[in-house]
């Protein structure tokens, strides 16, 4: 049971626009041809921060219409916001906030022993960088550059750095990365901006 | 013969931290291990920005003190800067400034078939692709995360996208991508915050 951030970022380390459009990313190739799906089917929880789950109400499921596409998660899902989300009917989502840890507690119980996902955004998957619960990141890296946007991962990881375990082509579009993440130290020192 | 920008970033997209420093670079790996001895080898000529000259006379050539290292290139080596800098002994170095295409032209004379280098910074780098005079991106991604530091490549390049060619793993430590450039559309749509 691994705690894994897994994410589409731009060669330049952004994960979207600044106002949080992804249009760059699907021109790029089907997600079908990629680690995904046998990624997927190997996850037991999911977690997001409230802007991620705020693009995934605007662009897909779009409650409001009645026209959306249907939650696409059949694992229980917890969103981390300080304020109440509109939920969606049918969907196991469970609106959080505060300190990562006792909420990762109760995701790998509910998993049972399959891996945690992190989708993002950055901010919250360095808390639980920050907290030590972060193991693995697979980073799908997109052939396009920003050169503004929602950073990647807003934290210094260096000593020890991570460690790159395989990586893989599909297509002209993406680089698939996998990284183990070192245990954090945790003192001030370690972290980077807030 | 390609105009080619060769450089190691951090995977959050980062070519130094905010005061220049690389020391997160060198303990990821050997520079002999990568495809930097094949690549110098077909290098007729080299450009580089003013902090990325500093960078090399304090660290490398250390002048003042005569107990450096000897300048590494015996390719003429374009820099460009705004002011007059002092010159390493023995070292074709050339300062110019200003517009970066009649320069890129005296290169490819100079380069005789040969490629040219862009060294970096991403500033100096993203000068060249707004001219249409970009042909390559080789980056040597390293295992670490910065948050925040002197960035990749300043411009967005989505409209068309990059083309990746090839992936190469170099132990832990580094993802070598190499990726086709686009011919810049020149319009301001097509370039990032300057």
């Amino acid at each position: 049971m691994k705690t894994q951030y897994y994410t589409a970022a731009t060669l330049d380390g952004f994960i979207a626009t600044e106002d949080d459009s992804l249009d760059w990313l699907f021109p790029l190739g089907d997600v079908n041809d990629t680690s995904y799906p046998g990624f997927i089917k190997d996850v037991g929880a999911v977690a997001m921060g409230s802007a991620t789950y705020e693009w995934m109400l605007r662009h897909l499921i779009k409650p409001a219409t009645g026209k959306g596409e249907p939650w696409p998660y059949d694992q229980p899902t917890w969103v981390f916001s300080s304020r109440q989300r509109e939920l969606v009917p049918g969907a196991d989502i469970r609106v959080v906030k505060g300190d990562v840890r006792p909420v990762h507690a109760e995701m790998r119980a509910a998993a049972a022993g399959r891996n945690v996902w992190l989708v993002g955004g950055g901010e919250l998957v360095g808390q639980f960088y920050d907290a030590g619960l972060l193991d693995e990141i697979i980073v799908q890296v997109g052939s396009v550059t920003l050169g503004r946007g929602k950073q990647l991962l807003p934290r210094r990881i260096t000593t020890p750095s991570l460690k790159l375990i395989s990586v893989n082509q599909v297509g002209t579009g993406f680089a698939e990365l996998r990284y183990e993440v070192p245990r954090a130290i945790t003192s001030d020192a370690s972290r980077g901006p807030r």
